[in-house]
């Protein structure tokens, strides 16, 4: 009877996760072991973050994009709102933050962990994504870090074997100082950063001339150029000349630092610079960066600096990580082929 | 606001979950490495599997005993009751099933995975166990698959360096085989197999004084000296000395198999035989196994023989698999130093 039952439905899982069978969980094992030694050679330590966290603590630590996109249960014994950790970074703030402040600065830690995050709640498109990350923890922020960080990604890639990748350095940071100056609405700052994230150069000459004399001619100038900051070095010199506002040529310095860092390392031509880029503009602080190889649509890794982070569990420090999605990784490792 | 919030509560995390700080981190990373190599020795290749299963697809492969360990929650998208996997096994089993009939048997399959139980469900105390394991599945049973599965769980324990364990085999095969043959109710045979369980011989007995005439007189013996059929391999011939049931016989003489190729191969000092185990009695078919290191009360590893779970997803085929609980090992390896 029960095996009727079950014959019909061939495979019946739960939206989002799936089974890997051996000759695809091979690859991405040897792809695991080759990231996982880099880290190791890099002096990053191992952490083991739990598979449930409470809602409100992890919360904390998540920015918006991400809370809506957590999966959520009552645990029965207790009442309280359970999740299934959507992301591992901000379990290791929490982990730092609480348990860790008797360990020296800068701390490397990394993680290979399984996340179950949304990807369209609201069509409740979920998945389980295997991470393996790396995070920089430091008492201030230093170019150099990000540079490891980035500098570490593009060894792992070149370690499992994948040429075809190329690391995109944005700088939110910049971009905020930019626009958190102008004297304008939250919501107008919103619409102006949701026009760049798409790109839409002609909606954003719209939106900037809507606020007339609001804006100088020079900031105007600047977002409009936004998305011709896009390539090699000369990049930043580019935007440069286009602002003088101290704090924002201050962030250009350093992101300078950071490509001459990679530059000295031989990663330069591993990288490509994207100042028109706003990912996670309300959770990261600074240098962000995305991995993208030929073939794949989707990041192949993705992180930045987050230097707010950490104080949300009460512990201000500096910080700057990322995570390979590994199938991603190892989708990549095949189209290669 | 925020900050002072969760200042406060210092470590706030779900009941059964932890985190995992570098030094024991590495430690758990450092078995896992040295057993998972161990396992592609033997030629097992790695499955990965889901962390989500909807409950009545993954209820088919989880004995009674499994069955209420598992936390439950409604997936919201789809209204379906949704589990955390509790183990791995019945998911291979599953994958085996649906998507692997094609792949020629046996079959030496591993992974390692998180899993999420409730170890006593009554007081919803629940524990996120990192389980590393081996199934091997084939068209019908072999004794040679048995020793090979505790042959290879034993060099694992010696690869990562632990010195003081023993195996402990049982015959849940054999018990059922006596049981069964007794002409008493469900019921009966329920309260002689947990008089058995707890090794209450004097209860035990008094059980089997109120079947009267419906149980032999050889059958009592055989039952009250379960308890005795523990130590080294000549416990097999005398329990044979105490049944004459040409099933029972046939199952002594495949244990006598198993142990003596484990002898061969060099582990005899690291077993020891224990008929009266019926630990899964409902769950496995055969040879069971339980790995035990000094100064842990918790079996490090544990397995056995399941030749009826893969067909309850269709396939009928023999198997046998046993996992490592990482944290008991690890915990093993730290009283060993």
């Amino acid at each position: 009877m029960e095996l009727q039952m079950i014959m019909t439905p061939a495979v019946s899982l739960p939206q989002g996760v799936r089974d890997i069978l051996p000759t695809e969980a091979a690859r991405i094992n040897a792809a695991q072991t080759a990231i996982l030694s880099v880290f190791d050679m890099h002096g990053f330590q191992r952490l083991i973050t739990p598979l449930l966290e409470y809602v409100d603590v992890l919360s904390l630590g998540m920015g918006p994009n991400l809370k809506e996109r957590v999966l959520k249960f009552i645990d029965p014994s207790t009442g309280r709102v359970v999740a299934i950790r959507p992301d591992i970074t901000a379990q290791i703030a929490r982990v730092v933050a609480m348990r860790m402040r008797d360990y020296p600065l800068p701390l490397r830690l990394c993680y290979n962990e399984n996340v179950l995050r949304y990807l369209e709640p609201r069509e409740g498109k979920s998945r389980e994504v295997l991470q393996i990350g790396a995070e920089y923890i430091s008492a201030v922020a230093d170019p150099a870090a990000d540079a490891e960080m980035i500098v570490m990604a593009a060894e792992a890639l070149k370690a499992i074997g994948l040429k075809n990748f190329k690391i995109d350095i944005g700088d939110v940071g910049f971009l905020r100082i930019i626009i958190e100056r102008l004297g304008i609405t939250v919501q107008e700052r919103l619409t102006i950063r949701d026009a760049i994230a798409i790109k839409d150069t002609s909606g954003l000459d719209e939106i900037l001339s809507g606020l007339g004399g609001r804006i100088s001619a020079d900031d105007r100038k600047l977002l409009l150029n936004l998305t011709t900051f896009y390539g090699e070095e000369e990049v930043i010199s580019k935007a440069a000349s286009f602002t003088k506002d101290p704090a924002a040529l201050r962030s250009l310095e350093n992101l300078s630092k950071v490509v001459a860092i990679i530059t000295e390392k031989g990663f330069k031509d591993s990288v490509t610079i994207d100042l028109g880029e706003v990912r996670g503009f309300d959770y990261y602080t600074g240098i962000i960066f995305e991995g993208f190889a030929s073939g794949i649509g989707k990041p192949i890794l993705s992180g930045g600096r987050y230097d707010s982070l950490l104080e949300k569990y009460g512990y201000p420090c500096a910080a700057t990580g990322f995570a390979f999605d590994v199938e991603h990784v190892v989708a990549a490792m095949d189209k290669a082929l």
